[in-house]
């Protein structure tokens, strides 16, 4: 597609939607999505083609004038590079139609999230973007636990998608506090692992949402599957 | 102070105001303010008494019914935990007579933040607290500087106040994304700092406000004074 000489093209705007609650977006960011014309959300697709889509739980409160358009991310496929420029070519054929392009993420834009994928591609092709923060899951899960995460000199370590849980205890033995996120990949030991390690910690899973589960008891976790939507904070203080 | 008996007690509202831009405050967070009584600030003395504060200059673009009153913390003190006690005291003095109290903090809450302090006195007293988080400052500099800063099984460091260069080297080797935070604590010897290290980096100082300035490239530093609202990324990615 080609650029016609007298269209403006307007900046592709990264919208961080927050961690679920709606209203945890920021005033810029919902300014953003009520001035977009296309709004374009990361959605999954599970058995048989069904699409399921965190962000778009989260749209759907805001009543936007915007056409919602969904971008497809199997959540494990080798071929994961191509979904990104499959989403990618289409937000760029609305940019270039002159609409005025929104692209969200759960979470922060810039955290975990797949907006960090497409931004490359905007840059190749040198349309502009402009960014709007999101409040990332483990600050918010802070909020929910009131847990001061870090003060004064204290450090703080976030990893995601652990393969062994001797990188978790590194990594607790080396910082002031850690956040363990996607911990469901290490899926059973967490019980035996938590009950053992040396630090208080605040387990959560679906935060802000009306499923939201809590605990700093290991033993409330026997025989409970960990979700993706989990994540657990170590900290150096009382919980 | 007692409490009357008839009297409601609503709980205390912390507010996280986001790193500098009014606008990315959360939108729950803006309800909030608008609807309180009294928003306490955190505000720093400086010579000969007068008063600066960061939250302030955020909290004026609101136009607030609400009374403001600032919370003297000054930059450094031995005497910092009666400060604390001594604003704890007035927020109580205020709840306790029935009012909405809401106490703001820039960036987020609990992300080294004066909240994380006042926090413990309200739960030693049975107050109960309501947190609205914020942007914290390093992820909206990452969106400033359009640089993802996870992705996948990367982790993430958060420093502050190093007190050393081998302790910012020692992150850096260890970790994906490595974050320093009040940088100005080391002084001079960044930029021979920045030129050495293998790494590329994202400087920025005063985020978002009119005299921001940014940089990767060290040389840039040269004879340039760091502030006290400056941060640094080192990434694995291009910047």
């Amino acid at each position: 597609m080609s650029i016609e000489s007298n269209q403006q093209i307007f900046p592709i705007t990264g919208v961080g939607l927050g961690p679920g609650d709606a209203e945890l977006i920021t005033v810029k960011g919902l300014k953003a999505l009520q001035q977009a014309d296309v709004v374009y959300y990361p959605a999954t697709s599970k058995n048989e083609g069904k699409l399921t889509s965190y962000s778009l739980k989260i749209l759907e409160n805001y009543h936007l004038k915007a056409h919602l358009k969904p971008m497809l991310f199997p959540m494990k496929s080798k071929r994961r590079i191509e979904y990104y420029d499959f989403a990618y070519k289409a937000i760029r054929t609305d940019a270039l139609k002159g609409l005025k392009v929104a692209v969200v993420s759960e979470g922060d834009l810039l955290f975990y999230s797949t907006f960090g994928y497409l931004l490359p591609l905007a840059k190749a092709d040198s349309i502009e973007c402009e960014l709007i923060p999101g409040i990332p899951a483990f600050i918010h899960s802070a909020s929910i636990g009131q847990i001061p995460l870090v003060e004064e000199q204290e450090d703080i370590t976030v990893i995601a998608r652990p393969d062994s849980f001797s990188q978790v205890e590194r990594a607790i033995e080396e910082h002031s506090t850690v956040v363990v996120m996607k911990m469901s990949i290490l899926k059973d030991d967490w019980v035996l692992f938590l009950k053992n390690c040396n630090r208080p910690f605040f387990y959560i899973e679906k935060a802000g949402t009306s499923e939201q589960f809590t605990t700093s008891n290991a033993s409330e976790l026997e025989n409970r599957e960990i979700p993706y939507f989990s994540l657990v904070i170590f900290t150096s203080k009382s919980v």
